[in-house]
């Protein structure tokens, strides 16, 4: 192998990488425009139009000359090499999973999303289960289809899992989880028992005003206006990377705090695309490495900065003088408002103290579902013994227990871990932030999250996808990954607001 | 060559190209979000992002295997005959322009874009016409490429023209508009010469006034909200078909006729699409045919039924019923001064009499760039020279002469005469639908344009391309097309306006 041939193999590496990563932001685009721009009567012809980008993008993932050009291609720095990975393990999963298997997943994860919103609707398991029996079918074949291609280390659930967080495994979860559950459950046993109970927040703010406030907020969290917008979507998400990382909000009148958390929850997801490094545009590298990383911004911007007495405060001022609106007695009572702790059945409305054991279910259930284990006929079942196991509460409906979710309905099984693991990670990256950034709290007293921002671009985000993302996490931190900075901000935190 | 053998390439051909339809109907939705909601920190990224999706766009209109399906497909219905007609001709084309040109055609006008507005807003040609001067090479190119694999009938100009309306030619065009011409002049001499003149509207309506009487106005043609939707851009277009199709409009608040004509200019260019056949959805025939026809249709809605004496008398109360204006002392005043002649340099604001004469100077400059018989060095005093000949102005800045039109910057050349022809198309469906249709003013007198709508989506817009364009007109309109229909209505109503 000449240098030359090598030189030319990565050049037209990179080219080909280029145009795929471009035609890949096209699609995500397409998904925002539906989720709040289109026009109601336009879905059909958008699904035939989503089905042709991911036609033409799944052709190019399993192009072979993508095969022939990493056996040539040779890295001439760290960026490259990373490169090579990244592509090399696309290609590889790509190609594991054979066209009709691919095919008949995409329209089966399309179709389900009607028919899972309809089920939940109307409180019908039953009527989604034929799907999502469908659907865990074809996962455990995809599963297996990745094992023999090498992917998860024989094991079915870790194949898909290292979609959304590479380099993990289920056992190693497992064993994260289960260290944390004791103290968690402890501390929730502690704050619901407690006497002196936060009053919930009794706010009802117009759309307009609303939507101000969050706008302040995300400004707050240095969301940059001209690489990005804010819209109203029905499941508030970000959306794009680079140069155009949009986010969504929803707004319910009587839970101003539901538009205001969403937003800086989406502002940390899009801030963490806008902050990597432009030079890996178009590349692997120029996206946020994994799921469980992506989720530790969102959650640190949302929860440690954005819940916290500093923030809230000034919150607290913003709302009474852009919504006319005085949301508690003071701003104490109002940030023990923000982060009451209440039992209740839905995972996306729960506070940080119970967040995890919501993931925790889910990581047990779904992984007895892909082994196999447990049948979807069980589901049901499973599902409200172990909530009453773990909450402590009965399951009221369907809508509120299995039917709750959209990830299974989509195919997205593996993805629930890494919320949990995101959290954790937060909390690492919080211990060292904090510590590198002594006056954080007198800076987001004045609702400038800067500095914190800052260190985190600095130390993080602008790395892409440059490293694996449990270096990534430990290089910023500046210490292995463990449960204990997390557990040990969420005991102090509510100890004080919870005055045990 | 077996039925079966037939059966199949025809099969595979209608697969294709349902997804290159698809695929392009994206590109055109990515066009959309760029010029209305796309962050303004996003254009490199959008670029690379179009060039992606125009290159994909290319390599499948010129897949060799479009040409072995022609070859071996046998049409079962007229639909089908006419796709492959329409393939045919798009892989014709596209197929005989060489890939380094194409590509350095989509470069240079992607580049000249802001070259151009930043020349107009300078007023400074010699900023631009270095750039022109390169459009003009590699569109002479172009032309003969295509003159060279069939196209255009042996002549360059006819080559381009052919992609915006096809089956047109120069020599039909000019004689067409040399045969309106002195009507046109006559008329506007008699109407500038009167001397009862309207007054012009002095109105003032604030944005969300305006667009509200612009979604009224939309409405009132029978735009269909639930496959469109209205946003603001510098320069109104319509954008995307079949379950699709969206409006833009600009409001200009000392202006409200601008906003509300441009509205339904739009309206009519989108309802076409909308009015199509569903069947013919994701096939060549499911596009409006040419611009030509495209144009007629914008041009009934906003002239012959919107600046009607009916329709505007509906306006004059809607205006001081949504706005609280008073935009005129009465009805027919504000008739006469919607329709108000006066001289001006600029096409886009000219009015009904006048309109036809700017398309033709710019359709005699650019065939004469296209032949080479006019270099660009010599465009502005040329230019200049025929605005002072044929309207007895002299121009006073090249914003509002040679730099005030963006086509030529983008490369179409032979799009202009698109613009005459589908005014003169307009006042042959008039004649048609008038006659069809003999209450039409009783009911656009209340706001409700239905029946003319209706009368055009049957006779014209629900067959999409499965006529020839002017094959098309002639059908709807029952007689061939001459300029006679236009200029008599013309003449009728200024003459009433202007009480000559």
């Amino acid at each position: 192998m000449t240098t030359a041939a090598a030189d030319t193999a990565m050049n037209a590496l990179i080219a080909f990488q280029r145009q795929t990563e471009a035609l890949s932001a096209v699609a995500e685009r397409l998904s925002w425009d539906q989720e709040t721009v289109m026009p109601r009567g336009a879905a059909e012809q958008r699904a035939e139009e989503m089905g042709a980008m991911e036609s033409v993008l799944h052709e190019r993932r399993t192009d072979p000359r993508i095969g022939e050009w990493l056996d040539a291609a040779v890295a001439q720095t760290p960026a490259e090499e990373r490169t090579l990975v990244l592509v090399a393990r696309e290609f590889g999963r790509a190609s594991a999973i054979p066209a009709d298997l691919a095919a008949e997943l995409a329209r089966q994860t399309s179709l389900s999303h009607g028919i899972w919103a309809a089920a939940r609707a109307a409180d019908a398991p039953q009527d989604f289960l034929p799907t999502l029996h469908q659907i865990v079918l074809l996962k455990q074949d995809e599963a297996n289809a990745l094992v023999a291609a090498g992917f998860g280390g024989g094991d079915p659930y870790d194949a898909l899992l290292d979609d959304y967080e590479p380099g993990a495994t289920q056992a190693e979860l497992a064993a994260l989880f289960a260290a944390m559950r004791p103290r968690l459950v402890a501390l929730r046993e502690d704050v619901l028992g407690a006497p002196d109970q936060p009053r919930p927040l009794d706010s009802r703010i117009a759309q307009e005003a609303q939507l101000r406030l969050a706008r302040a907020c995300a400004a707050a969290f240095g969301y940059d206006w001209t690489r990005g917008r804010m819209d109203l979507a029905v499941h508030p998400f970000s959306s794009g990377r680079w140069q155009d990382s949009r986010i969504t909000t929803r707004v319910i009148e009587a839970e101003p705090l539901n538009c205001i958390y969403s937003t800086i929850h989406e502002v940390g997801h899009s801030s963490y695309e806008l902050g990597i490094d432009p030079d890996y545009a178009f590349t692997p590298l120029g996206r946020g490495v994994s799921m469980g990383v992506h989720e530790s911004q969102s959650r640190i911007y949302e929860n440690q900065m954005g819940r916290g007495r500093a923030f809230t405060g000034w919150l607290f001022q913003r709302m009474q003088d852009m919504a006319g609106d005085l949301p508690a007695p003071d701003a104490d009572a109002f940030y023990r408002s923000v982060n009451r702790v209440t039992p209740g059945h839905i995972r996306t409305e729960s506070d940080e103290v119970q967040y995890n054991l919501h993931i925790m279910m889910r990581f047990d259930l779904e992984r007895d579902l892909i082994s196999g284990k447990l049948s979807t006929d069980d589901l049901e079942e499973a599902w409200n013994a172990r909530f009453l196991k773990d909450f402590g509460v009965a399951v009221d409906r369907p809508a509120n227990g299995m039917l709750q979710d959209v990830h299974w309905s989509a195919g997205l099984f593996g993805y629930f871990p890494t919320y949990a693991l995101g959290n954790v990670y937060a909390g690492c990256l919080n211990l060292a932030m904090r510590a590198a950034v002594p006056d954080l709290d007198e800076s987001l007293g004045r609702g400038e999250a800067a500095p914190g921002v800052e260190w985190l671009r600095e130390n993080l985000q602008r790395h892409g996808g440059l490293h694996e993302p449990r270096a990534l996490i430990e290089r910023a931190a500046g210490a292995p990954v463990t449960p204990e900075p997390l557990l040990d901000y969420l005991e102090d935190k509510f100890a004080a607001i919870y005055r045990l």
